[in-house]
C-alpha cells in the first residue's frame, strides 16, 4: 500500500483539491493520505497557517479576533462552496475553532498556539474526507487522537513514542481510505502537541514507517528533485532515482523540497519516498530509496549554499598536542555552535560554521579563549563563505572525479579555498569565496551533466 | 654572530673533526659550537651513545663491564691519537667516566643512564676544543653546568627553563670560541639531564636563542633539504630556503633531517636555521626562514609517509548534533591516540590517525563506545593508507594548484581516498592507498618541478 501527503499548495483551493481526488481515485493502493493546512494559492496569498498564528496572536492580546477567526473561516468556506459541499462542515469548523479559543485559553499560551495552528491540517483533512464521500470514494477522516499518534511531553522536541507505531499499524486495516491531518499528535495525557518544521512531512513518514508502506508518496508542487538549483543553473536535468544519503547531502542548499528530520522513520525502515507534483501527476517525479543502482562516474547532484564562516587556529606543534581539538570544539559546544568541516594542518585548524550562529561578542569570547585556554598563537575569524557540495553514491571510487570538480573549478578563475572528501563515499565539499558560488556552480553542472550529455 | 652544531657524523673521527675545525675557522662569527656525541664512521659502526647505552646496562646488570668501558674510552682514543692529542685527555676521560658510574650507582638507574648518555657530547667537546687550541685556534670548553643550561625537573619532558635564557646569554661576550656539549643540562638542584630525541639540536636551538644569534648553522652529512625524498625520486631539486612553516608541513616524511621540536625556541625569535653539511660546507645548504619571498605557482616539497589508519563513523543527521564531534575526539583521547584530520560530510566523520597508535584491543574499544555512547549506525576501521602533502607558502591562494594536483594523481590511476585543503595555508594533504605513495610522489613532482623546470 501507499501512503501518500499533499503539501499546502496541493491543497489550497478547490481546484487543487479535486486533483488530489483524482490522484487519490486513479490508485487502490494509495490507502492512506496526510494532509497540510491550504497554502498559497497565488504568490501573495496568505497560508492558512499563517492566518491561525494571527488569530492565536489576536487572542492572547485580548483584542477582538472575530475578524480575524473569519478570515480562517472564510478560506475553509470557499473551499467547500466549490467544492459543492453543504454548509452544515462550515458551521461544525466556526463552532471547533470557538470552542478550541474558549476551552484552552486558561490553561496556557504554547497550548493555545498548538491547538489552533493545528486547526489548518484537521479541517483540511475534514473537508477532503467530505469531498471524497461526496464523489463517490468511500473515504473517511481520522485523527491523531482516534489513531493513537502519541507524542512526548514537552518541552522536549515533538516526536512520536514507540506506542505511536503500533497504534498506527491499525490504520493499514480501515476499509476506507484514510484521511488524516498532518503537523500534530497528541501526548498520553491527551495535550495536543505539534511537529517542528515540516511537520507534515513527519506525520506522513510516520504513517508510512507504521503500515510499513511500500512507498510513501509526497506530493508537492514540484516535478522532481533537480541535479542543480534551477534558479542558477538553466533547465537542469532531473533526478529519477537518489538514495537517502543522496538527499541529506544534498539538503546543504538549493533542495529544500524535503525536512530531513521528516525521512528518519522511513529511513529507519528503507521505505522509499516518491516526490511528486499535484499538478503533474503523469511526471516520473524523484524516487529517495535506500540503495540504487550506481554508475560510477555519475554524480547525482550539486548543491550550492551561501553563509559560512571560518574560524582559524594557529599553534606550533599543534599536532603533537593530544586532546587540542577536543578543547576547542568543547569551546564552540559551550557556544552553542555546530559546525561542518574541521580541516587542518600540522600545526593549524579551521571549523567551517554556519554565520548565522555568530555574533561580534562570540566570536570575542571564542578567540579570547583560544588564546588563553588553548595557548593558540594566531586566532581569528573570515566570513562571506560558501559551500558547494558534489553527491553521488560511490563517487569516492571514482578516479579523477576530483581532479575534474577541481578544473571545472579552477576555470572560473576562483581559488578553492577549502577541499573537504575523504568521510562520506557520497559527497566531496569546496568552500569557496561566496561571490564566486552561482559560477562555480554553473562550470561544475556543465562539466559533469551538460557534458555527459553530449557523451552519451 | 653565528652559533653552529655539529651533527654525529661530522665528528665521527679525526678526520671530521679537521672539518669542523677548518669550517670554524673560516668565518669570525662562528662564535659559539655545539657539537653531538661521535656518531657511526662507516655503515657498520656503532655510535658512541649506543656504546654508552651498552655500557650503563652492563653497569645496571651487574656484570663485569670493564671491557665496555674501554670500548668507549678507544673511540675517543683513536681519535686523540689521530689529532695529535696528547693522553692526558684520555686518562682523564677514563677517569671521569669510572667516577660517574661509582658515583651514581647509588642515586638511580635513570641518573645513571642520563649521566652517562650524555658523556659522548661531554667528552667530544672537550677534545675538539683542545684540538682547535692546539692548532692555533683560541677555543673553550664550556659545559651547561658552567653556563647555567637549567632544565626542567623530572619526570616531566626535558626543557630548558626560562632562566637558562637569561644565564646562556653570556656567552656571547667570550673571548675564545666556545666548544658545547649538546644534548643535556642540569636541574637547579644539580642534577643532569638529557634531553629528548634531537638532544644536540635542541642545544644548538637554546644557545642560538639565548644569544640572539643571527643564523643557528646546523651541520649535518647533507648538502640540503630536497623537494621530494631522493629515494623515491631521481635526483630531486634542492630547497634553498623554506619557511618554519613549510618545514613542520614537510616534516611529515622523507624530510627527517630536522626534529620539530628543537627548531621551538629560535622559531620563536625568528631566528634563521641553515643546514649545511660538513663534508661539502662550499654548498649552499637550505635556509630555514621565518619569511621568504613567495612565488604564487610554486609548491615547495612534496613528502609522503605511509602507515595511516582511518576511523570511519556515520550516524543519520550528525550535523544536527552539537557535541558529537567533540565526544568522538575525547573517546580518542581517553585511549591516548593524537589524529591528524577529521575530514566529515554531514552525517559521517572519518579521523586519520597513525596506525602505530591503534592495537585490535584499542580498536574494538573505540568501536564499541562510539555505537554505545554516541549512538552511531556504521564504525570501522580501515588501514594501510598514505598521505602525500603538497607544501609551499601561499599555495592556498593559488588558482588551480588542487586541480593540477589531483590530475597528476589520477594520471597514475590511483584513487584520491582523502584530501585535506582549507586550513593550512601552506599545505595540501591527499590520502591514498599505501601502494601508490611512490608512483604518485613521482607524478606530483613531475608535475610541479620537472614540469616547471622546462617552463622556466
Amino acid at each position: 500500500m501507499k501512503v501518500c501527503k499533499f503539501g499546502g499548495t496541493s491543497v489550497a483551493n478547490a481546484e487543487q483539491i479535486k486533483k488530489v481526488a483524482s490522484i487519490v481515485k486513479s490508485d487502490k493502493t494509495r490507502r492512506l493520505v496526510v494532509v497540510s493546512a491550504p497554502g498559497k494559492r497565488f504568490p501573495e496569498d496568505i497560508k492558512v497557517t499563517d492566518l491561525l498564528i494571527d488569530l492565536v496572536n489576536g487572542v492572547i492580546a485580548g483584542v477582538d479576533y472575530q475578524e480575524r477567526l473569519e478570515k480562517v473561516v472564510s478560506r475553509f468556506h470557499v473551499n467547500a462552496v466549490d467544492l459543492g459541499l453543504d454548509d452544515t462542515i462550515i458551521e461544525e469548523l466556526r463552532r471547533d475553532l470557538n470552542k478550541r479559543i474558549h476551552h484552552n485559553l486558561q490553561i496556557s499560551e504554547q497550548y493555545l498556539f498548538d491547538t489552533i495552528k493545528a486547526c489548518g491540517e484537521d479541517y483540511s483533512a475534514r473537508m477532503i474526507a467530505a469531498y471524497l464521500n461526496k464523489i463517490g470514494v468511500k473515504a473517511r477522516y481520522i485523527g491523531p487522537k482516534e489513531a493513537g499518534l502519541i507524542v512526548n511531553e514537552a518541552p522536549s522536541r515533538t516526536m512520536a513514542i514507540d506506542e505511536a507505531y503500533k497504534n498506527l499499524a491499525a490504520l493499514k486495516n480501515s476499509e476506507d481510505i484514510v484521511i488524516f491531518p498532518g503537523f500534530f499528535g497528541f501526548t498520553k495525557a491527551g495535550r495536543l502537541r505539534t511537529f517542528d518544521r515540516g511537520g507534515s512531512d513527519i506525520t506522513g513518514s510516520i504513517l508510512a514507517a507504521a503500515v510499513q508502506a511500500d512507498v510513501y508518496e509526497n506530493f508537492t508542487d514540484v516535478d522532481c528533485v533537480f541535479t542543480a538549483n534551477p534558479k542558477v543553473v538553466n533547465h537542469p536535468s532531473e533526478i529519477q532515482e537518489i538514495t537517502y544519503r543522496e538527499m541529506r547531502e544534498l539538503s546543504y542548499a538549493g533542495f529544500s523540497v524535503f525536512h530531513d528530520e521528516a525521512l528518519m522513520p522511513v529511513v529507519k525502515l528503507g521505505i522509499p519516498v516518491h516526490i511528486k507534483n499535484t499538478n503533474n501527476p503523469e511526471a516520473k517525479g524523484t524516487k529517495i530509496v535506500e540503495k540504487r543502482h550506481v554508475n560510477p562516474h555519475a554524480i547525482t547532484g550539486i548543491s550550492a549554499d551561501a553563509g559560512f564562516s571560518i574560524l582559524y587556529i594557529s599553534k606550533y606543534l599543534m599536532n603533537r598536542e593530544i586532546g587540542f581539538g577536543r578543547k576547542l570544539l568543547q569551546i564552540l559546544e559551550e557556544e552553542y555552535i555546530s559546525y561542518e568541516h574541521t580541516p587542518s594542518g600540522l600545526d593549524d585548524i579551521s571549523v567551517i560554521i554556519r554565520s548565522h550562529q555568530l555574533t561580534p561578542e562570540k566570536e570575542e569570547r571564542i578567540i579570547k579563549r583560544a588564546y588563553n585556554e588553548l595557548h593558540a598563537d594566531d586566532v581569528y575569524f573570515r566570513h562571506g563563505f560558501s559551500m558547494v557540495v558534489l553527491v553521488g553514491e560511490g563517487m569516492n571510487n571514482s578516479t579523477g572525479l576530483a581532479a575534474r570538480a577541481a578544473t571545472a573549478i579552477s576555470r572560473t578563475g576562483a581559488n578553492i579555498e577549502m577541499i573537504n572528501q575523504g568521510s562520506s563515499e557520497v559527497s566531496l565539499a569546496f568552500g569557496i569565496l561566496e561571490k564566486y558560488e552561482d559560477t562555480i556552480l554553473r562550470s561544475l553542472y556543465e562539466e559533469f551533466f551538460a557534458m555527459a550529455a553530449y557523451a552519451n
